[in-house]
């Protein structure tokens, strides 16, 4: 099997960090391609030249995408989607492949919102020049998005009629990986107030603690392959910004 | 073949519009649940008691969603992919699919910056009580996010290897009809930005222009079927916020 090439910002988690989280739990051989040489900087500056290049017949809008052979793709989700049946990380049924990827795009849609806490206005301005639009974005996060989208996801445990152990039947799926990464997303960036919400959601918290559990996920999280959260990726620590 | 059943917001085009357009172009069968009656006030109870049935193993989100027999569907992207090959709307090939998929994706993100244009602080407080942050957010999205997108459309329609009339492959796709909406949607909600932006993207016009005149797609646009824009949906037009 030829590795994949992941091609991500080399510095954040960020969305590449679910299809890590997939290639990992699969123990798929792959290159995440911009961080194999020493220099950040540089490993940007060809990301772009590659996005940009005008041989490609499917560019890819944004980071991050993919290389599977001849095959190049883009957006988080239907990097999964397209991943998946090959690491066998979503069941055969085309009703159950739907069901997870409408999964994981409710799980797009709350990192998409939790990244817009920090920069409602736009990702063209610095978070220091729109601090209390934050502060007001943060509020509606913490307060009525964050328990909408857990409480979703805690029902569709419980409601899994494979049994609550996982989101998709009764196997583990890219979309458990990604609501685990939801997670410690959220419990990074809002400590307080996900700790309040995910009091309400067991089963959301046992399912993240079963996948933090799986060896090859275990051995990926201890190592130098996994980036640490930091304040240039989606979910930043902003303490002024958690609000339980 | 049974009539489908969508599930949305009985007085918006919202992301429900990318289904009717779908289903409508390919002459597909199928009822507008939340429209059928007379009462939109009605129709909305019903759609959320619909979304709270305990029954469901697969309960949406949020709408749109669709029944199609025993199955129901979520996500606007989601529901296109498992819709298009019935409806004939996206090429065989699994790669192409991905492809299509990536690009309702790069869609749906562009219609989520332009709904934040007007709720940049979150859909929990009217626009009323945001407009000077709107404002900022618009004038970002106007200059440099509306653009960006719709010129990597422009890109990918030039670069398409089977011509540059559709999207994807040589035959009209789920994808071709939803670039007609964002077109028709940022023309409703910016007219003078858009016409702007779209004056350096003329295969991005031509397309919207061959979508509208496909014979169902005309007559659907002429029918009562199709609801005006207004100011409730995704795309509004609030004359301060277009700033070409």
């Amino acid at each position: 099997m030829a590795a994949y090439e992941l091609h991500y910002w080399p510095t954040i988690q960020g969305r590449g960090e679910f299809v890590r989280l997939a290639l990992e739990a699969a123990g798929a051989p792959y290159i995440d391609v911009c961080r194999a040489g020493d220099d950040p900087a540089d490993a940007e500056a060809a990301l772009l030249q590659t996005m940009a290049d005008p041989g490609l017949a499917h560019p890819p809008f944004a980071p991050p995408f993919l290389r599977d052979g001849p095959v190049l793709v883009g957006q988080t989700a239907a990097i999964l989607h397209y991943l998946a049946p090959t690491l066998k990380l979503v069941p055969r049924s085309e009703p159950l492949r739907a069901w997870t990827q409408q999964i994981q795009l409710t799980i797009a849609d709350a990192v998409a919102e939790a990244h817009d806490t920090h920069h409602p206005l736009g990702v063209g301005l610095y978070y220091e020049d729109q601090k209390p639009e934050a502060l007001r974005r943060a509020r509606e996060f913490c307060a009525s998005r964050m328990p909408k989208f857990l409480q979703w996801f805690e029902r569709i445990l419980v409601s899994n009629p494979a049994g609550l152990r996982h989101l998709v039947g009764g196997k583990l799926s890219y979309a458990d990986l990604s609501l685990f990464q939801l997670v410690e997303g959220l419990r990074y960036a809002f400590p307080q107030a996900a700790d309040k919400v995910l009091a309400d959601t067991p089963q959301v918290v046992a399912l993240h603690a079963r996948v933090a559990a799986i060896p090859r996920v275990a051995a990926y999280l201890g190592s130098d392959r996994r980036i640490p959260f930091n304040e240039q990726g989606i979910f930043r620590r902003y303490p002024e910004l958690d609000l339980p």
